[in-house]
């Protein structure tokens, strides 16, 4: 019996490991199938975790924290769960091969994906000129012209905000009308610095070995035409991280929003007692390493005093 | 006017201030009167900040934080705040020398600091075995015997915590009952490596290079005795840093709790429209650095969008 499980491996998961196992829980499991240190280890240049001296990429970033995370006792388990369930206080934690693991509390650290819009070039690209997140990325283009990709609420607001950083902001959209809501569209049409570009789609990122030089986009016309920029940001729409909580009956195991992000409180405590979730797959997730880790500090704290308790 | 003032110079202020210029915001102070880094400085040993490969002083954390923080066009005045105030949408931070300054927002991150008993030895041996945080320093007395005072809910908690890890709590309280709470009470009378030692003062701590060594405690008959431990949590209640939110009427500029602690929701928005607050301050704060750190990325991702809008 696991006094803790916690479900995903980048930084909100490590923390609560490392905060648990040093707060004295003993059974402490970290389920991760995939590179310890979670999406951030894609990004090329992270100027912005504090306490860091220089630059430095995600590899770079996270390379120290497993070890320190699993010094005072967390285990780390390559496998991937594929249900979360509770039987009366037991939560039962199923992985893909079978197995039931049983444990006293939960951590959903499970994380959300951007989406990718399937462009040639975008995959190659990705982490040099294309990025999914302005306020990661958009300081790396200060002074400079960029594009955006996308017509919903999340484009447009890293529009606004690339608008006060860059030169110049191509919003780029397939077509004529933003889903966006009204107040968004209007700051939107009234930045002088962002030039929209609508009934059009991307056709190709292109680049060199630096990163990305051009897009080419296409409009309904069939023509073509090449935009000359170091970055094009990409926000169609994100993969929120929870089937894992899809019950048998159809029900999730504790409360979602409308986009399937988890509701928690400020001590990250689900709508379910013992259930745990911070990082990108709660609500308001600022999507930053070291708001994930907080999370994952709190958890680690919370669910020590649950399981005590 | 500014786009946005920082009250404090610790992590929340300090992560604050990177978000907000790294986004674009111009006019971003922070005021600190005292050493850069926050509390956190005075502390001997810190190994749980996520990231760092071995342990390191406080100041050692905290020392790349400030260029770090500021590279980007923040900038830093020794100034104490006297009041932090709202006229219209416009708020206005008075500094201890009479001026006033204009702010579009303004975050609060002037933390709460734990109250020292006035024992003799108390300060000299501060972070060298005596602590006031079970989270941050229990561990470095694993398996080792400790000395826990206070009557209050903290202190309770806190010895719970630390009897998870230590091999004997002595709780020491000046009363022969206790101000927590019954169950919390219960909880630590049927603690079997919790030993209550009622009715009794601290007189003096005392130690050598290496850091506390004993303990002399005094009962009501003057009887005294010396517990060999190495070290001594201290929990005799917080002083919350929020004067500077008292209006001249006698009303606080936001809500807070009966603490004195100020309420926030998941993105640090208190209950004044453009102010923000975070780190200790804040209800149900962690006091952690990675915590404090991660409420000041929130604060400046969310005074950002505050401002351009």
């Amino acid at each position: 019996m696991l006094d803790l499980a916690i479900i995903g491996g980048g930084p909100a998961g490590l923390t609560a490991g490392l905060y648990a196992t040093r707060g004295g829980l003993k059974n402490v499991v970290m389920f991760e199938k995939g590179l310890l240190g979670g999406q951030i280890t894609g990004s090329s240049e992270i100027e912005n975790y504090p306490g860091i001296a220089h630059a430095v990429t995600g590899m770079e970033l996270m390379e120290p924290w497993p070890k320190q995370c699993m010094k005072f006792g967390m285990k780390h388990r390559m496998d991937e769960v594929s249900l979360v369930s509770k039987d009366g206080n037991i939560f039962k934690v199923a992985l893909l091969g079978g197995e039931v693991v049983d444990a006293k509390s939960v951590f959903i650290a499970t994380g959300s994906t951007p989406r990718r819009a399937g462009i040639k070039g975008e995959d190659k690209f990705f982490g040099k000129g294309v990025s999914t997140c302005a306020t990661c990325d958009g300081f790396f283009y200060k002074d400079k012209n960029v594009a955006v990709l996308g017509g919903g609420n999340t484009a447009l607001e890293e529009a606004l905000h690339l608008a006060n950083i860059c030169s110049k902001v191509y919003l780029i959209h397939r077509r004529d009308s933003f889903r966006a809501s009204p107040i968004t569209v209007k700051k939107v049409r009234n930045r002088e610095n962002i030039e929209l570009i609508l009934n059009t789609n991307v056709k190709e990122i292109i680049g060199d070995m630096m990163g990305v030089t051009d897009v080419i986009i296409v409009d309904k016309q069939n023509i073509e035409k090449t935009l000359n920029v170091p970055g094009i940001f990409v926000f169609v729409g994100m993969n929120v991280n929870n089937k894992i909580l899809k019950q048998k009956d159809g029900t999730n195991l504790c409360n979602l929003d409308k986009n399937g992000n988890i509701i928690v409180d400020l001590n990250m405590k689900t709508s379910l007692k013992g259930l745990f979730a911070g990082g990108d797959i709660r609500i308001d997730a600022p999507k930053q390493v070291v708001c994930a880790a907080g999370d994952g500090a709190i958890v680690g704290i919370q669910a020590l005093e649950y399981v005590n308790n």
